[in-house]
């Protein structure tokens, strides 16, 4: 293979997903190889030998010069998806007794050597690794030449643990502006890392997680269309089948309702109207409140503001669609007399039912995520489909009940 | 101010969000001021001054140096939201002529500078700016010292327009590996690069919005707490209101089979079981399309292989929830004795129907999003609750007509 020729591998190389990327060391010659590995920041070779066979690994292990085969080993002993395995280890580092002058010129020699992950922050390492501080590269270049670099560093820094998993590190990453966190290990020496280029792909996968969930059915990891039948269908399954069982509940509630129904059938007409509409704010307030969590914008703690939210837009929601469901039917009964001498009757079942079924929904879909998460679930476990069936249960026994009171003794 | 307490500020100050910036510059002295704005990245500077009156962003203008004013105000030129109000302009840059020897001088002399937003690539640029081609840090540290740039960069960039929005530069990220994405103007000169610090929340943001229009409700900009009621509520009652309106078919559907169900009022027990079991495999399978569809993992012209796959899934979906239904309606009769005589006429009706409406619920909702993005709309307005609504009124017909032909003579 000529020069020209490698060149334009080793672009391409660096365009490549991971199994792309170990797709093509396999295919090459020994010598393009080690190139090829080589161009790989560590924490993107570590992904690449994660997934290749343990012998494929040992061999690629060997092409690697011997400082970045350590930093790689150290990345293979965490699991991908947390913060060790998402980090780079490298980044630039001083000494606290250094003055600024000194540590402008260390700073330099690390950047030319080109290893840092991101030259925006400057860890402060006692000798024993410890983080002691951390400077922006801003603050390096204002500081006083004479000033040492304990003096100027900020001592409350955040970090997060290796072995945080990537939704709690995408969390503590959401709550703040600094553009890189600092990972340190259980004795609290400073490992790595995290810029935006690891957490780009953590919140792209977060976010599918939560969409996937909120639709119903469990996080899909893989490409949509790569994904085996075999894998899909049985936990796609296991939801529907769940959310299947919740809602035979409303055959059983219906059964209870029977003596209503057969003496006024006209009763089942707007069942489904009213309970979808139920569902429908249901949906709306759950997946607000899913990704606001998720973004770190409520806590817990801030539940009864939600509540009070959500009270006022569920009962000023449920009066919109009342008042179209009241036009509705008395429309309806002018223009094609449908629904008999108790037209009347059945617009107000539908007035009072709405508003008490779309405002059930809305305080439902906004607090079953907060009650799931209280218990140390994953809030997204509330899903549009979970809250619509039980609003669909409940709002059965809503309307059946408003019903049963409007008409009494008719 | 003193000296130690100006550089905690400047720490707090990065940290914080682009509003509390603006009012922490609002409530500082001049001198501060000037420290604080100057502390800020071109684009960040921008932000800032993007939600100033126009009067303080005038003042804030005069603090800077002369070239970070002349980056802010071209920054300022473009909307929030498109590439070129998201980029920063700063980065490495060569002329294709150089040497890769001098090449290193010039790269390092820049990054000495501390201008780059990514010292990964060096972009090569002709003199009146336009983009010819890009090296990697890593191409221009194994290049021979006596090669020319323009020999070994590589020439087919993969770019973005300076006004390309937001949406569609997360998806030209999303679709390869690289760490950043140049910037060109009309006229094809390089006039800023995206990173993924610049990036990563524009993936946040896409994926907020997408989440709230899969949940049934126009996407939220502002965080969910401190939206004020009037501008969420008449969002979400229009998006209800369609539904509602949409649902109200449901209404007319069931009029026009009023006959069976008073003949046969245990059809209506069923109704909700099989209705919302339809909804939630739509609702399951269009999160699924949308998702996929914003990370670009499908494109439209999958449509045929996303049908033959959620076919595939929704038959199989349907056998099994069709057992289950069999096996509550049999169950309740043999327990309860609840449905009289044509038990087993029920429970079959409840078997063929699940099958038709469930297969049925995960063809709209894998299709319908594809549909949307073929007449170039956001395929996220596909919601859960719009395909549940149209999945309920279809539903219904098939649901009917099946009861229809197995009870027909009885």
């Amino acid at each position: 293979m000529e020069g020209s020729l490698q060149i334009v591998d080793v672009n391409k190389f660096e365009a490549l997903a991971v199994h792309e990327r170990l797709a093509a060391l396999q295919a090459a010659g020994n010598e393009d190889r080690k190139l090829l590995i080589r161009v790989l920041a560590p924490d993107d070779a570590a992904d690449v030998l994660q997934k290749a066979t343990r012998e494929f690994r040992e061999q690629l292990l060997l092409l690697l010069d011997q400082a970045t085969r350590a930093e790689v080993i150290a990345l293979l002993a965490y699991a991908e998806d947390v913060a060790g395995g998402l980090m780079t280890p490298r980044f630039l580092r001083l000494r606290p007794e250094l003055t600024i002058k000194e540590a402008k010129v260390y700073v330099e020699r690390q950047i030319g050597a080109g290893q840092a992950s991101t030259s925006r922050y400057i860890y402060v390492l006692a000798v024993d690794q410890k983080l002691l501080g951390v400077l922006s590269a801003r603050e390096l270049q204002l500081g006083a030449s004479t000033a040492r670099v304990e003096e100027i560093m900020r001592r409350d820094v955040i970090t997060v643990h290796d072995h945080l998993d990537r939704e709690a590190v995408a969390h503590v990453y959401n709550s703040h502006a600094y553009k890189a966190l600092p990972v340190i290990d259980a004795d609290g020496r400073m490992v790595g890392v995290l810029t935006a280029d690891d957490i780009v792909g953590v919140v792209q996968a977060e976010a599918t997680e939560d969409m996937h969930k909120v639709g119903g059915s469990p996080a899909l990891d893989a490409p949509y269309l790569q994904a085996p039948l075999r894998a899909i269908i049985p936990w796609r399954a296991i939801a529907l089948a769940i959310l299947f069982v919740g809602e035979t509940f409303t055959a059983s509630a219906l059964g209870y309702f029977q003596d209503e129904i057969a003496k006024h059938v006209a009763l089942t007409l707007f069942m489904p109207l009213i309970l979808s509409s139920g569902g429908n704010s249901g949906s709306q307030a759950t997946t607000f409140v899913i990704r606001a969590l998720a973004l770190g914008q409520i806590k817990l703690r801030d539940a009864f503001k939600v509540f009070r939210r959500e009270f006022i837009i569920g009962a000023s929601l449920g009066a919109i669609l009342a008042v179209l469901g009241l036009l509705r039917v008395l429309g309806w009964q002018f223009l094609f007399n449908m629904y008999g001498d108790l037209y009347m009757t059945y617009a107000l079942i539908v007035l009072v039912s709405l508003i008490g079924v779309v405002l059930w929904g809305s305080l439902v879909g906004a607090l079953l995520p907060l009650i799931i998460k209280a218990c140390r679930c994953d809030p997204a476990t509330s899903s549009a489909p979970l809250v619509a069936t039980f609003v669909d249960v409940t709002g059965l026994i809503i309307y059946f009940e408003v019903a049963k009171v409007l008409l009494a003794g008719l």
